[in-house]
């Protein structure tokens, strides 16, 4: 289609909203903030015919998105078991905002979301696992990768890595004050967009840490 | 089975993991709280084959979870057309903290998550439809319903809202602090929770509210 270049995804028809096409971006850059924002996705595939949604862990990895799991877990044997890769969607939904409009039909949220459609593969490949598995990490904590254990062979081959290539994946962004409808301005409601904010707590140290190790500053700059 | 009570959903062959039984819980009263907590869950459903997994509002009345879009958007038409409703999926996550282990392997998330199996149903009465879109409205700010203009005949019938009866359904729960293996505790890094916090903003009213509408108690209270 005439909108694809080399700096966005090319829409299909499924990735292409029948209602608000205003609100779709196919933006590599902003397709890769999006997930880069995120850890956890909400991982959607079909099993014994109906559809399941499991809340995962996710990591991009350049134009890849993996995810992980125990080899023992259903999605997990499921994929692996699949030669073309079992069909899924992964989806990352960002709440920015509660739109509140003067009538109730109107109310909105304002967020930024992601549909990945694709089928997920595992890796078998030794070294694109390593380097899943410390994107999932880093994914979670920026820094905390080099700061803990690596896994060892035991704990790698408890651990099966999904990939789904980033190719039919659309974004989809509302922001802004309510759109109310012109005739509703007079009515006496409060009208506006409540901001959701995500923040961090102070980290809680586990009971048997030593005393003597201190928050790391990867943790101070969350 | 032998668990299942009144204030308990009955387990399924669908509804218990494979892994980390212990996380799973079928309490009503649990499932229910974590429902209303929520505003946004991840509804799954098949399309052309395909899992989608769509970001959308939801809202529960008694053992009714209610969700709603445009009588144009696919979803809603898939399912207004289907006499035994369509099979969906629907997952609500809450992400409590980031657990930091000593080792990647042990890394993870402190979370309370739902997943409710079952068929949603276009509603096609119109007391429950109010009632629904009435409680969708509450779920994002309690006490707004009755503080905005109710939605006129050509809104509702512009609307269609679906209901997913709350029978197969499970909660999944990790909480505290991180699970090293004994022989990691003597490792030099910082282990702990890091919490996740999701709190309101100051509202921003709408470039065209009436500035002698000041902000009200039910806002002020989030």
């Amino acid at each position: 289609m005439s909108d694809a270049t080399p700096d966005a995804y090319e829409p299909t028809e499924r990735t292409v909203p029948t209602r608000s096409r205003e609100r779709a971006s196919y933006d590599r850059a902003l397709v890769h903030s999006l997930l880069d924002e995120a850890y956890v996705c909400h991982l959607g595939f079909i099993r014994d015919g109906a559809p399941v949604v499991l809340p995962t862990l996710c990591a991009r990895v350049e134009d890849r998105v993996y995810v992980h799991g125990s080899t023992g877990s259903r999605p997990l044997r499921m994929a692996s078991g699949a030669e073309a890769g079992m069909p899924v969607c992964l989806t990352v939904t960002h709440v920015d905002g509660l739109v509140l409009a003067r009538s109730a039909f109107h109310h909105s949220l304002n967020y930024r979301s992601l549909m990945i459609h694709g089928a997920a593969r595992q890796v078998t490949d030794r070294d694109e696992k390593l380097t899943a598995l410390d994107a999932m990490v880093e994914a979670v904590v920026p820094g905390r990768a080099r700061d803990s254990r690596p896994a060892d062979a035991r704990e790698l081959a408890a651990t099966a890595v999904l990939r789904i290539d980033l190719a039919e994946v659309s974004a989809k962004i509302r922001s802004g004050p309510p759109n109310d409808d012109p005739e509703d301005t007079g009515l006496p409601y409060w009208t506006g967009v409540v901001p959701v904010v995500t923040s961090y707590g102070t980290p809680e140290p586990a009971p048997d840490l030593d005393p003597s190790i201190g928050i790391p500053e990867y943790l101070r700059r969350l």
